[in-house]
């Protein structure tokens, strides 16, 4: 199944796809739908008994962030191998991982304004959402409770990123990780057997990875994070990104005003969102 | 004013401090009291107007974690110049950050229960505590936004804050940072002039610090982090920790199981957990 948060007039509503459009769900968005326990059911239940009248046409879908209300972001960085010998680093024993807030994420086809910043680099990631309760979970229970995958990008600011040790002030600008189109459920898109993930900047290609060569499989993180931390339906775990980063190139490349930054997983869908850098004077106080 | 989320029989519930006791808030807690832009009205309503039969008697009186629901909790690291020191680091340009979340913190008399690690150290800390929506604040702008201030011990799962490069993980284990017990007003407490940070295991002083040796303080971290992500009432900023923690000692001291830790802020109060170490067979899987 592949299901969406989409824009209506009077807000935004869940939905799931189905062959001529979305079919609307009794929940405001996918946060809302995963948080009750039965939402695989409902889903079911409301394909099965839908009139062909309830359908929006997809062509008039506007897909808005799925999942707006997540308590918990966490982000792991250089699980791609290719990508943490671009950075000059050894194969990790344990995750690296940080965090990001809510309102971090921003929509499939939203503008990203980014102020302050003139080192913004792009990092196309998968992203699994929880769709069960996780607490000290083995690695099979986590991979029980995947409600599905997305796309996304955590692009970062790399001059914050790099101002102390921690990551975190380059990762958490609001509205600047885009997230979606859709959420895929795990029925129809295996990571560990491989799913290509790709960046574009104006069409350039500039990242191709593949998720069989990930250090940490969904699962595995899932269930390291939660022996420290439990994690609930639609709480989202940011897999890490494979190699071709800005930081990384010979000189470095970061994005440009009015860039548009694609971020494509087949089998999920693309993300595409122009890039506004606007660098106020006191980018720096 | 001291502010406090108490605990009654059918739930939690804000209150502010009066002469003989509690007088209950229309709110369930500091954090849904803070959401609102005319708490401070509100709470100078309830004073002028309260009868005595009102007053929950102080002796009776638990209190919870006062701020059980802010969508963004931020900490400082490296902030006191005498901690900075001890941990063999220079004094920095930018303040260093991370992240926690809502259900990292617990309540003033909470029992810590800690799985997996056997590296459980301490970090007294000053708590702000926003009121206002800060977006690309001023230092100016952001003290006037300050709510308040609580006390916090950034307790830190040293093993997992060491085995990569970002702390978070071993920051962000599941009630393990006990906040409270009440929010101090700005009108009563000044950390710019100084207020006293102090730790005490089983009754020995480890930790005391003054804020008036912060290398940022509360307003400017508020400002500083207001240029990347915006703040709302109830978020929470911790300012970090003087020196005096265990993984700085020679050898290192760690929590023992049975301990009872202290933070105390004279002015604000002080927290009182008991620390259980539970250290499961999965904890290095």
């Amino acid at each position: 199944m592949k299901l969406a948060t989409i824009q209506l007039a009077e807000g935004t509503q869940a939905a799931v796809e189905v062959a001529t459009g979305y079919l609307p769900l009794a929940a405001s968005s996918l946060s809302e739908l995963l948080s009750d326990g039965t939402w695989k059911q409902q889903v079911e239940a409301a394909l099965a008994a839908h009139q062909e009248s309830e359908i929006i046409p997809g062509e008039t879908v506007a897909l808005s962030n799925p999942l707006p209300a997540p308590a918990k972001v966490i982000c792991c960085g250089l699980n791609y191998s290719d990508h943490i010998t671009e950075m000059g680093r050894e194969l990790p024993e344990y995750p690296t991982l940080f965090a990001k807030f809510a309102d971090t994420l921003t929509g499939p086809t939203d503008q990203l304004n980014i102020r302050h910043s003139t080192n913004v680099d792009w990092e196309a990631e998968l992203a699994v959402v929880v769709g069960q309760r996780l607490s000290d979970a083995t690695a099979d229970e986590a991979s029980e409770a995947i409600a599905g995958y997305t796309v996304a990008n955590d692009v970062s600011l790399r001059d914050w990123q790099r101002r102390t040790l921690q990551w975190f002030q380059g990762k958490a600008f609001d509205a600047s990780t885009p997230i979606g189109p859709v959420l895929v459920t795990t029925d129809e898109i295996d990571p560990v057997a491989g799913v290509e993930v790709i960046c574009r900047i104006n069409g350039e290609e500039v990242q191709r990875g593949n998720t069989k060569t990930l250090v940490f499989s969904a699962a595995n993180l899932l269930a390291y994070i939660s022996q420290f931390t439990t994690l609930n339906p639609g709480d989202i775990v940011l897999t890490g990104t494979p190699g071709g980063v800005g930081m990384g190139m010979t000189p470095p490349r970061y994005l440009q005003d009015g860039d548009q930054l694609e971020t494509e997983i087949p089998g999920i869908g693309t993300l595409s969102n122009k890039v506004s850098l606007r660098v106020a004077a006191n980018a720096t106080h």
